[in-house]
């Protein structure tokens, strides 16, 4: 690891304390991060900010990734908060190009949180990580006071090589790519929503909590060294992770708003929120950027596995508007599709 | 990885909701991880249940560990919260023969904490870093409501290359090799203690946070073949740490009472609270079995690091009792000293 001196900041983060938009992923998130977090930690790995950081391990390259899971309710329609402990680590090294190797799980548990709970839990990591082919490796256990956090939180490591024929930056991103998505957008999000049962509300939906590490296998296979960049849109969704694209890259993502695709129960629980489903976080897609040649081969190659049958081609980078994501719709209609601001949906991993 | 059959579980875990003992580090936190969490995530690393596993990365031999921190009070004599999440994840490694080469940081944060409490600690996360000369690489924001966590918890993963001439096992101690303990213990615990000012008790006395690599390093260098089983001796204690040795080896371990290094002001707050400072959790110290024939040399190369003058051969591996630790008397009294039951000092990282 080679330590550089301190950037200076370039954003500011004033806020006098902690708000739960902090932890939405979206604009907030970013500033806290990028003004805060980043700047005292500095050094050249975490100054690209990414979700997992790539690292020099006995002259490979390694993808690490760390992630809290503080998702309320523990369990929901498709998954919980163990599966998505594990799907979701795997799912950050599947966009760094690097299938999981190993797991670490570390928990923290409530004093009075029922055993069959627990076990619960534990079971679903280690189904999820059985399907995913990756080893959990070892761990630690912390247990607070009843009423010191909420049942349990999770935070899982992982660890993968990095697939050699890939370079992923957001830099090489060139007008003219095309943006990748591998599946329908929000039922995670919408499903965690439902399942609070706050909302007098009901939709036939589950999470798509999933590793994505087959679709992602099947893309680099084919086309490895057309593809640009890779992002699963959790906290945030889709909406932000392409802002963060466009910041990255200094470029403009049109997304073709109708070739978004949406299951229609997601479609009417945002409609009937107030809601983007462009900001409603995923735990089983992802987007890649794919040069414009090979950009049917990659859809092709994801829609042959199954379970990818709905990805989908629902954009294009251009030069303008740079730095921007421009919706364009059937008509003609455009408008700027902005990164998530404050927190419509929280504890939502 | 290698995945093998789930072992038989060795132990049960009927207890049926999660106590605050469960956390503390000794028997329930045994029980608890192996006859719940080991049984189910079963593979060949984490059958060996140490805090840190072994990976082969890139063909090298790499340690890594994860540990979640909930010291409370955040701040505390010698120390905080993000000091002990950089040192707890450096000395893990240091006992696995490795030294920290990357770190990621995972935070929960409670809504309403103030900026101020966050920099703070990401301050004493970045200097102990700094201090330990590893990069912290990446990590995760999380923020749950006011009330769901109890200010912030830290959750840290290391990795870190294991030294090539060292190889530790817990099978490969011997009848006559040398306890060594790095310096006086209980120091840590006793401050928490006395920090959250329940007591009517006063001490000038700090925690003994810091990376203990350094006289691990100097021992390594000195007889790193003579080096067969290392631990930091944190929740649970001394006691704790040997006993689990004792059992891993089937030896018997002996401890010469007064020769353990222990400051008044500890012996004195043990004595009043009724505990046992071979209890108390230690943030700076470590233990290690050397072979006879260089215990005395190992001990003068960790006494002559800044810092390690108070280190002590503290006791010697015999055949009996086997499977237990031994504490002998300048008097010629013995004691078995039992790991630690309960959990009198919640909270201690």
């Amino acid at each position: 690891m080679t330590t550089i001196e301190r950037p200076p900041p370039r954003v500011r983060f004033d806020d006098a304390q902690i708000e739960m938009s902090h932890g939405a992923g979206g604009k907030a998130s970013r500033r806290l991060v990028e003004g805060l977090i980043a700047p005292l930690f500095a050094n050249a790995v975490l100054a690209k900010l990414s979700d997992a950081a790539a690292l020099s391990l006995g002259g490979a390259a390694y993808a690490t990734t760390a992630d809290s899971f503080v998702v309320k309710p523990l369990r929901f329609p498709g998954g919980s908060i163990g599966e998505l402990a594990v799907n979701g680590t795997v799912n950050d090294l599947a966009v760094s190009g690097a299938r999981a190797e190993a797991l670490m799980a570390a928990f923290i548990l409530e004093a009075g949180l029922p055993t069959t709970t627990l076990r619960a839990e534990v079971e679903a990591m280690a189904e999820a990580a059985s399907r995913a082919g990756v080893a959990i490796v070892g761990g630690d256990t912390k247990v607070v006071e009843h009423g010191a956090c909420d049942g349990m939180y999770v935070t899982t490591f992982g660890v993968g090589k990095i697939d050699g024929r890939l370079t992923l930056d957001p830099r090489s991103v060139r007008t003219g790519d095309r943006v990748l998505l591998s599946g329908p957008i929000g039922d995670h999000g919408i499903t965690i929503l439902l399942a609070r049962g706050e909302l007098d509300l009901e939709a036939d939906l589950s999470s798509d909590t999933r590793s994505v590490w087959p679709y992602v296998s099947a893309l680099l296979d084919t086309c490895a060294d057309s593809v640009r960049w890779m992002r699963d849109p959790t906290r945030g969704g889709v909406a932000t992770s392409l802002n963060e694209l466009a910041r990255d890259s200094g470029l403009g993502i049109v997304l073709y708003e109708e070739a978004v695709p949406l299951r229609r129960e997601v479609r009417g629980a945002c409609e009937i929120l107030g809601l983007d489903p462009l900001h409603i976080a995923n735990e089983g897609q992802f987007l890649a950027i794919v040069a414009e040649r090979d950009a049917d081969r990659a859809l092709a190659a994801v829609r042959a596995v199954a379970g990818g049958e709905g990805a989908t081609l629902i954009g294009e980078v251009r030069a303008e508007p740079a730095r921007q994501v421009l919706g364009i719709s059937a008509y003609g209609g455009t408008r700027v599709i902005d990164m998530l601001v404050g927190d419509p949906l929280p504890r939502i991993c």
